[in-house]
């Protein structure tokens, strides 16, 4: 256990004050942050918003925010004192020990440093005779105080034990700074309270930034590893709090967004080398996708595999549960009645239930998976049927954990289903699968970062760049989450608005679930050739595509003929970043939900054909002959 | 009518390329700019396309956008020649006779403008061969030009008459810069093409702002007009072409978005002093506010009004319509079935279907809202009752316009209600309303913009400073636009979440709708306590506001208590902007939807209590004693 307080400041979740401190002491922590404006709204006194605090086991660690308070002429200067003396009043009441006050963002602030520290050195005076604790913060826009080496230096010329210096990661990294000289500079006992936040990287103003795109550990583009590793070099041992302005944050429930917050304290705290946990797994793909359906659903969802080279591989021993094969691909047909499945049938129809993912180590990533706060899943099964351990993802759904060797993946089939003969070796097997491509989910934008978090903390995945593709009824936003050396790739899709591919199945599915799943075959032609033998529903491409492509890359009209005869896009890799060609194809949906693709990557391409995604959302937009 | 093309570019609408064209058709443009995009995913070919633009009476003013053309190193430099000549046979086909070429933003453009100039005259000869133009713009994001200046160095150093200057407002002012010295810099047959965008003024980049935040000219906060008029200075007469990149336009319907966009235009050149509309009305008020209810909604609302102080004043002479009033607050309550207001009342359940603006011309008025193409109304009356006639808003909810004089105000209601006598006049009336305050409308984001245009080209009215509020569940952004000396507030607020207050209304409304009505009074305490004793269910406000408020504001106990007991609260208004101080209730929703505020201002306070938003809607948030 480590030695500090985790933390959370209530702005952080939605809601009453009830429901936020609720929520944080669900996720776990110890402590919060009352943000002042919580407190007003609060109906209680704030003697009874500390009593709940303490009845849910968290020490009211930080009073904030105190604002516009240093360094003011005459007679603001005075008036702050007086209002500083109520919030002490309030302080006692609920129980804090500490108030934040945040560096003046007023014009009228004056420049010169004895004044602030003059003011802070008599507010702390007045708070020491109350018992409580003075910390001073730069933000990042404040009028003469920006940076923590000037916080640092009013403080020092205050000189006043119940004075100290905040710090915020967010406040120090946006800015381009570091805490470099920190453990030169400043004593350990002078360190009050570290505040973590992550973010985006964007190039706007730190203000609107920092107010509408916080996010936590982990789910942003900030060192902020690095700076809490900084903090705790420096000796500070107080609480490790969360502040997080967010306006998907502020919307999205408490207990879920408390969860995350908590999750990306715990995966900070790895990657500021101060804590160590099981190691991410090391993957090697995707070795199933499930989905839950009904009788009927399990045999039209059938059919339509089968258009695509999928036979029936076997049936479950003892479950209405059908295996789907071609090539390497396996695919789970799950029609059992009161099962997990069949709940998510119930409440989405046909859909993702659950993805098998290879990793080096299935105990140790469960392991992992729970020290990062996910529920984990243990199947009932029949006798000698194996257990797959399994991870629940942010939207519910099942991620299993199953072991990398052959032998491994071959038992969990052969030990759950009655098998049948594989194809003979030499039978032909054009466009063959060799494996799953890549899953693609459409999430609301909240989830997206719920999503990413869990992807990157508990499996290690990384963040690819992000995209906005063009849907004829709005943008998408996609980011993909890929490790494994390229064997897990899962892009995460959102868009804000409702009339998008992306936006509609959204609204269907109330939240989140997988839109499509790419297959890999090394002969994307011979696949969909096969394929539209078989008569699946292929997408068309309009000719101006094509044309354009060709002016595009260079393509001569016998290439450019042959790819449309095949339904498929082409890409070309960045020379900078690997090169290499993607063709791929796509299906219609299958009852206007999920959707599959054929992928054929060559050279290295590493990208998922964002430059194709225009054409093909605004082809899946339009009503296509069957 | 004036002497260029109007023209939008088909990026500024959401749907296929034929949903584009017809909408833009329907609003009135003449022209139309193809973003290249909208023909790749269109299903038919370039000469349907440019048949399907003739069919509907639109010129293709435009093919665009041909990007990172010019200065690249060879063998890039013959390759981008290539593709050019492709899209020349495009635009063969499609009937285009310029394409514009945006400044290079590859990292490899070469520095030397002679280089561009090169590339840019070869280009231009190779167009003229085919009886074509090029024209060159200055992306503000350009890797070597990104300065309208610097662009016309080069098409003056390339000097071909098939190459001019394509000038983009949003390039030119996102940068500060402007027009000045085109006039003389350029002859006027140089100036090829002229695009207009607004902008609402942002801290980001110049990218993600055009990208995702132009709006309509009008909608925006930057000096389009001026721009126009430096344009049509320097003698060009080619079409005004709309190219707006906004995430909201691209999911809104296309027909609306493309009226906001030619309404937007024409405010342009007005704007600009270059055409002469029928001038703004002089507003001096709200005359009525109407309710569309049923007979029991009718009853309901009646009561809920009486506990406010408003008596039944009138009963209409032909239809199931009363009139309320307190003071001088006319409310309308329409039962009248097989009517408009029965209309809305269907679709939305009782809500505000019109309202009435005192103006000194409603003839003028009226043309004006013609002129800008807003739909007028004109409802069916009985014998003798009076025709007044209604503009359109972009909600589809009526604003009357009523002549501004005592006669004319006095006799709609004579002529059209049997009216009640009149109190006495010593008859006591504690905290009397004065008028209408203000009224406030939930909106989403797209129809934000619809309204603003609305409000601002149609009445005059001026956008207030933008707040964000928060919301326990999430940000509602508030504006007012406001006119006739403050007579007229309209505050129009939206919410991305939909667990807000605002959000919940917008859902509940599809789109807009009257979230709550303010009444103004010269004694706010006199009038919620007169209301209280009548029943008016009053929003209670908690205890920690108060306190807070003693310590921001330095109030004494006896003035906080006061306030509390009258549910009152309390903003002070910020010295520079002319101060004052702002008293207000509210009252708990009618049957969960609209809910109405008491307001006194005092010294000249111009805002509406953002201070208390907060406060106010985590209360409304909370479940109240009736």
């Amino acid at each position: 256990m480590p030695h500090w307080k985790r933390s959370v400041a209530t702005v952080c979740l939605s809601g009453t004050l009830p429901d936020k401190l609720e929520a944080a002491a669900a996720a776990g922590f110890d402590a919060v942050e009352i943000f002042e404006n919580d407190l007003l709204t609060y109906e209680g006194t704030a003697a009874e918003a500390g009593r709940l605090c303490s009845d849910l086991g968290l020490e009211v660690a930080l009073f904030q925010p105190f604002r516009d308070f240093e360094a003011m002429p005459e007679p603001q200067r005075a008036r702050n004192l007086d209002r500083a003396e109520r919030k002490f009043d309030t302080m006692h009441q609920l129980g804090a020990r500490m108030v934040l006050v945040c560096s003046n963002v007023q014009a009228a602030a004056l420049p010169e440093p004895e004044r602030a520290a003059d003011d802070l050195r008599e507010m702390a005076e007045r708070a020491a005779r109350r018992g409580l604790l003075v910390g001073y913060e730069a933000l990042a826009w404040g009028t003469r105080v920006n940076r923590w080496r000037q916080a640092w230096e009013i403080v020092q010329r205050a000189d006043h034990p119940a004075l100290g210096l905040i710090l915020d990661s967010f406040h120090t990294l946006c800015l381009g700074d570091d805490l470099s000289g920190l453990t030169e500079a400043v004593p350990a006992e002078k360190l009050f309270f570290v505040q973590l936040a992550d973010a985006p990287r964007l190039s706007m103003d730190p203000l609107s930034w920092s107010r509408h795109h916080r996010s936590f550990p982990g789910q942003g583009e900030l060192p902020v590893g690095a700076f809490l590793r900084d903090v705790l070099a420096a000796g500070y041992r107080g609480p490790l709090s969360l502040e997080i302005f967010n306006d998907e944050f502020r919307s999205a429930p408490a207990r879920r967004i408390a969860r995350d917050g908590l999750r990306g304290l715990i995966w900070a705290e790895e990657a500021a080398g101060v804590t160590e946990l099981p190691a991410s797994p090391v993957l090697s793909g995707v070795e199933f996708v499930e989905f839950a359906v009904d009788a009927t659903a399990a045999e039209e969802l059938g059919a339509f595999l089968g258009t695509l080279g999928f036979r029936l591989a076997g049936r479950h021993r003892s479950k209405a549960v059908t295996l789907h094969r071609n090539g390497d691909v396996n695919l789970v047909l799950n029609a059992e009645p009161d099962s997990a499945a069949s709940e998510r049938f119930e409440q989405h129809g046909p859909c993702v239930c659950a993805m098998g993912f290879r990793v080096d180590d299935p105990g140790r990533a469960l392991a992992r998976a729970e020290a990062l706060l996910s529920p984990t899943f243990r199947e009932r099964t029949g006798e000698g049927e194996r257990r797959i351990p399994a991870v629940r993802a942010p939207d519910g759904t099942l991620v299993y954990l199953i072991e990398a060797t052959e032998t491994a993946t071959r038992r969990i089939w052969e030990d759950d289903f009655h098998l049948e003969p594989p194809p003979a070796a030499d039978a032909p097997e054009p466009g063959r699968f060799g494996g799953v491509d890549h899953v693609a989910q459409a999430l609301t934008a909240d989830m997206m970062d719920s999503f990413s978090l869990f992807y990157r903390a508990v499996f290690g995945l990384e963040p690819n760049q992000a995209w906005e593709l063009p849907d004829p009824y709005g943008l998408v936003r996609s980011r993909a989450f890929t490790g494994g050396h390229g064997s897990v790739r899962l892009p995460l899709n959102t868009s804000e608005s409702g009339r998008t591919g992306t936006g509609r199945f959204v609204s269907a599915f109330a939240g989140a679930g997988v839109h499509h799943i790419a297959f890999c075959t090394a002969d994307a032609a011979a696949a969909t050739e096969a394929a539209a033998e078989r008569g699946a529903p292929l997408l068309d491409i309009p000719g101006n595509y094509y044309e354009d492509l060709g002016a595009r890359l260079g393509l001569d009209g016998e290439t450019l003929a042959e790819l449309r005869r095949h339904h498929l896009l082409f890409d070309r890799g960045d020379p900078a970043g690997g090169g290499g060609a993607f063709r791929h194809a796509y299906t219609l949906p299958f009852q206007d939900r999920f959707f599959f693709e054929v992928a054929e990557r060559t050279g290295g391409y590493d990208g998922f054909g964002a430059a194709n995604a225009g054409a093909r959302m605004a082809a899946q937009q339009r009503p296509q002959r069957r």
